[in-house]
């Protein structure tokens, strides 16, 4: 039932030939499940949680969600000539069992959920829940890698102190992780920022903290390729960790998401820009701020599986098949 | 603009001939909000919050949503013949401001809320939010009419202890109420019960902690009137406190709510049954776990919004107009 | 392409194993249009119009949504025995083209397309539209028939006087025929009222204009066989009107509408209802307020085109076919 | 991870005190998947395939949203006062690959898997799908018990001989089954049935098939009682086969399926009706005609999933567990 | 609850590290009432309204939509460097009350409200409603400040001279305000104009009322930066009067009206050319044609509701606050 | 009703001052039906099947769909300064009546209805439908014009070779087109191809059918007017056939398909695209794959409507009217 890669030593996704896509497991992109294969060289982990949310909260049914939007997804990657789920392992982890009572709690277990599927340098994909995961992660991340070039594309900074009290919520994961210093100082960045935000100070504050912004609107003046081009300068051969919030998607492109903002990206601009990354030595992903409560026809859910993919075909181009 | 009573005594809802139903103010039932009113009788008060949830979040939106669906409520209430808007000052007290990142601060955010709507003897309409507000609610009743016969209508039993380590969630609130000696003993009841369980031992707890069920099915063996019979016979006169979590709908009358369960009451079973305990000394309702998300063209909001206006209209026939 | 019946004298539906159901025409349950046929005994008309609607609009989408709803329609009804589409000729007469901006005249083109349609003694359908356009309707049935026995099964009884200074809206057709004499008296009724209304007064109005009122709750008391018992022993033998406003139903069950009132009938009940009148002689059928927007996955369309075919049925023991 | 049975031989589904219901493996109930354990006593199967379809296709989807629909199933049927998946061992066996371009060989397919799962006297419940999948199933059911006595809750008859030229179509099943001997005559039928068929003769053939028909309608006469008691007649302790298509349930109840019919049962009605079969000794059971895509709030798929557990534990009471 | 300016002088929305943003009054942007403050500068209002609508009503539910997909508005707008509900005063008015059998009246109504709003020179943004309303708000502006320079962002002219016989619909206010000379002669404008028109002759009339006319399929051609300088040298230093049909964009950023028309602009387009107005002289706004029953996840009504922001902040630039 | 043209000869749709566009007959545009004229210059044909399709079945509505879609297409269009439905005799076809169950009998039956409307020269428009339909429309095509120019706007090849072992699905037509010899060798070509596919293969193979590719992404290189040269290079002055797959469309733009792709056109770029493509001799075209089921307020149908208006304007700049 399984694909697998031509050396046999991979793999690969259910046989979209044996099995009809509609059908088979339930894994991202039907990829075999962690306990199938000895070895993995980029494990998919889904966290369910929400508990970090402000608005619409749903996020939880998030990693379900994508993972049903990454049936469509095939062998090859044209635009990119590579074959991400046979020219390296890739799994299907699960899910991690986060508390939705425990702030805290949960967020240990993400992190011990993430250094385990990494300690042989492996590479992680995770699918969110909420934009809370992220400290975890790029806590498993610093302690395997030291300290990481961030490429975060959001419509929102993350960067804030505290909402009602919690230092922890999913406003705030990345002012927290560079407290505790899981950037590279000066080369880390949000892309596709807009819309209001709460005062002045908040740029500030965030530019102190060592983040460049650049906002959507300049995708009009510099084009995509003027995009790629200030990331790739940004992180300058650091190890490079991904987060993506998919609220960075235009909501006409991404409905299903909780803090929704107009003027956003494109999947297509997006999806470029990420292409035009290859080449960047890049650790770790997430993918998050899937609520599938306001997503329609699963738009939102395949834009997440998708772009999840243009990732892992960027770690492929990195790795050595089967190691 | 308002709609006044015969004596002129009692500010009801903004005038339907004046200020078409889809325009105006978004109070429930376009009441007169409580500070544009010197008294009142009744008070309306959503709690947005759902933090307490454990599967489909969303109850956070419930009470705009109620309010949204409480447009079309009239004056008249020809069922029990009545003018619950105007047989008592009914107002809109507005929103408790609760935090979502604190579970136990947000308890008594919705109790000390309550506490000041009722101190005068008022009564209270709160409009959820997820069950877990039914805790401070209760402690606020009971701190001013002593222990109340709960008539708890409901596809779950909410007494279960804990949830991923957490005493206070919305399947929890009724344990804890009844550990705090809230109701009267033996006179309190579940109904609407149906679905599965964790475990056999969770109804001999129940059971021990002075409840009586009633499921669903029971309607085709009794009808409406022999249940209606149960609820008056086992409240025996003490004053009642309603708990109405939408779900013990049918999610074909209710698919906007979190734990959906089939089997449930129609619209029309619940609201006769509701009718049918007039004359009982109802001091509060809550109607919660109202989740838009999941909701379509309102039905599910517009239910919420129509038990209560039963339940202000059994109120109304205890009341003395304008005191 | 269409089925005959034995004579060949009657022109049926297209035929479901020539022709797939989600295929061909477009006109109600995909029988031949008016111009296709010589003579018919019961004309289909759609009357898209939606100026008389106090609160959600969108009524005039109704008449292709029914149609589109009544592809699944087939030959034989098997609980009235009869096969409605080949006793007798019925016939697709098109829309009504009426004007969006003149409510009057609106009313008259309806009364002009009536008219001419059943000056043979034929029956009439119409599908509506907001329930503005049963006062034209029963204009044209008196004019040929003279004063009808009104059978009204709506949640709201449309007796009201005035709304916003318009005479004629949606909610006032019922006062007006009343005023015009075209009902006989003591003879016509409402079924399924509920929900609460202006004031007490409207019920003595509506008394005095000669209504009686059956509630939806006294299915629990009579059941239908009771319902049915009570609309035969009201109109006693006079030419019946049927008027069915779509949210008699609940809203469960018809969403799409556009003053949903929860406690409806299912659609098992009013369809046992309506094939109780069997032998009754039904000159005129209108099915009103459907509101695709509302809708979801077709059930009030669905629904509204199942109670017309139900009709068409009972017009069908009573005509002689091919007349 | 999973709950297991006092005596430990039974592995449970998923603890949902350990992995939150919206997270976890997308099995059945969250139920071991087939290569998990040893032996099971009834399988769980999915057939995604939806060729035989005539209208609204997208049943095809069918299992997945099952799946998901089943989430929230829980340990204890108070109902039944049964575990159904403790008592014995229940397991997801997954999907069967189906051609969707070869309906034959599809059905073929069908025949191998479910003869594979039965063949040492298990249970099956299989997923749909659409209802053409019912005949391969009898078909495997047949050479395993001889021939069953078939309860078949559907708004449709399934006895046509052909459409558009095809033998085998989800309006075939029963009477190609019937022609192949695999039922016990005179104790076979169809409940729920409603709706305009093709022609009077329909009924005719069907009676001459040995079925018997129950009709909605006549629950408003008899009573979910008097419903059960036909059934237990007609079945007269022959090894019993139950076929559910969701649309037996109104529209309102299951949106998401492909010929909804309306004044169907509801969910309380049907599940009551099932639970009423306790101590018949059911063999099968297949859930079809799910389309998610007409589906809203899950509440079909919910539906779908409530029906199984309560068949699985019927199953369990006549079951010897961990056989 | 509220915000306040650095001087205290200006009352701000309530604040969201107070009251969470989906709780809390339901004014625009949780903005203070228009009784809540003694001066303003710039009022929000809605007119509930949609007789004029020719094809799917529905915007009558506009302003409670718009006001809800205002929630998320925050204090700073980055892109433009102000702070618009803190710089100037802003308010909500609340809604007019228009009859809606009354197309004249209702527009009399409106001119009302503008005009009583504006009499200090106050700025207006109107919500709606159908774009019928901008020619009674035209002629309130022209009545305080002269002739505005129009500038008109919509898919069609809505210069038609009248529609089944109404001269007044939401098709022809501009050529009713350019009859009635509130336009300065050559500066007004339509912006995004595309799709088919009834008669070539529709172009020549247009131009002829002093109009000129940039379709979306321009900005392949000069950006959006060209767009910008058309627009701004059509004004040329007039008081500047906005209306912003929703439609004008594309039916994926804005599925929520009434004619949607494809190839319109993106959020993120439309939002660039309304903050390069900066500096303009902007006397009012009205943000039309959103039809909430179309919507899905809000997208529209945010749409809306930050273009309102945008404007509000043009606005701020030309303001002394507090005045 | 119908609009007719100057010269009277051609009769145009019917005219939306005298019938409301939500009214009156469900025509493609509410052109006259072919048996109403005596001549056409173009058929619009609808082909209601989607037995071929691999992934989320629905296309077999789509036909009703686009024609819904299609209610507010008027008259003029300025963009190619046409009257595409009055400078040539424009007709609805109705539906081919397509067997679900017999692939390739169906394919006959489209090619049958093809041929037949096309044998005088007229040019055929075909709503779709599943992709698979576009074989037997080449078939006829060439039978007619000798080998075409096919020009193909999709996000996929559709020259695989076989699925599931059936050389007939979505996903295979092109490729037997090219094994039969229906296009002129070295000028057809793939448009807005993208995502991944099975194999590196597929490209190697497609080129070697003789077909070029162009992605989306290449937009943002060489703009929409870089693409239009490329296909008029490509085309070169051979007889054009166009194949529109609607999920060439991003799934923001058409939510409503089967196997929807990130990073797609939007509607502007498409419709661009092919006005761009003004004097090239196009003799048919098929727009295909609209799923209702996953659109929303109809703006994937809408999309359809207006492309196929667009095309029918370029075959109006070939025709000579009334021929």
């Amino acid at each position: 039932m399984y694909q697998f890669s031509e050396s046999g030593d991979v793999v690969g996704p259910v046989d979209g030939q044996v099995v009809p896509r509609y059908a088979g497991p339930p894994t991202f992109a039907r990829l075999p499940r962690i306990d199938q294969v000895a070895n993995f060289d980029v494990a998919i982990l889904g966290v369910p949680f929400d508990t970090g949310t402000t608005y619409r909260p749903g996020a939880r049914f998030g990693p379900q969600a994508i993972r049903a939007g990454s049936r469509l997804l095939r062998r090859y990657h044209p635009h990119m000539d590579s074959e991400p789920f046979h020219d390296q392992q890739v799994v299907d982890a699960g899910d991690v069992s986060c508390n939705p009572f425990d702030l805290m709690g949960a967020m240990d277990e993400v992190d011990r959920a993430a250094t385990e599927l990494i300690e042989s340098g492996q590479r992680l994909v995770t699918l969110g829940g909420d934009h809370t995961i992220a400290l975890p992660l790029l806590r498993a991340m610093e302690r395997q890698h030291g300290p990481v070039a961030l490429v975060h594309f959001d419509a929102h900074l993350d960067t804030w102190d505290s909402y009602f009290g919690s230092s922890l919520t999913h406003g705030t994961p990345f002012r927290r992780a560079s407290e505790e210093g899981l950037f590279v100082p000066g080369h880390s960045m949000h892309i596709g920022i807009r819309g209001p935000v709460s005062a002045r100070q908040d740029l500030v504050d965030d530019a102190a903290m060592g983040f460049s912004i650049v906002g959507t609107w300049e995708t009009e003046e510099i084009g995509v390729k003027g995009l790629i081009e200030k990331i790739r300068d940004r992180v300058n051969g650091y190890a490079v960790y991904l987060s993506i919030d998919i609220d960075v998607l235009d909501p006409a492109f991404a409905p299903g998401t909780g803090t929704p903002e107009i003027g956003g990206f494109s999947t297509r601009e997006l999806a470029s820009i990420i292409r035009g990354l290859s080449g960047l030595p890049v650790v770790g992903l997430d993918v998050v701020e899937v609520s599938p409560a306001y997503d329609h026809a699963e738009i939102t859910a395949l834009a997440a599986a998708n772009l999840a993919y243009d990732v892992v075909s960027l770690m492929a181009a990195e790795t050595d098949p089967g190691s």
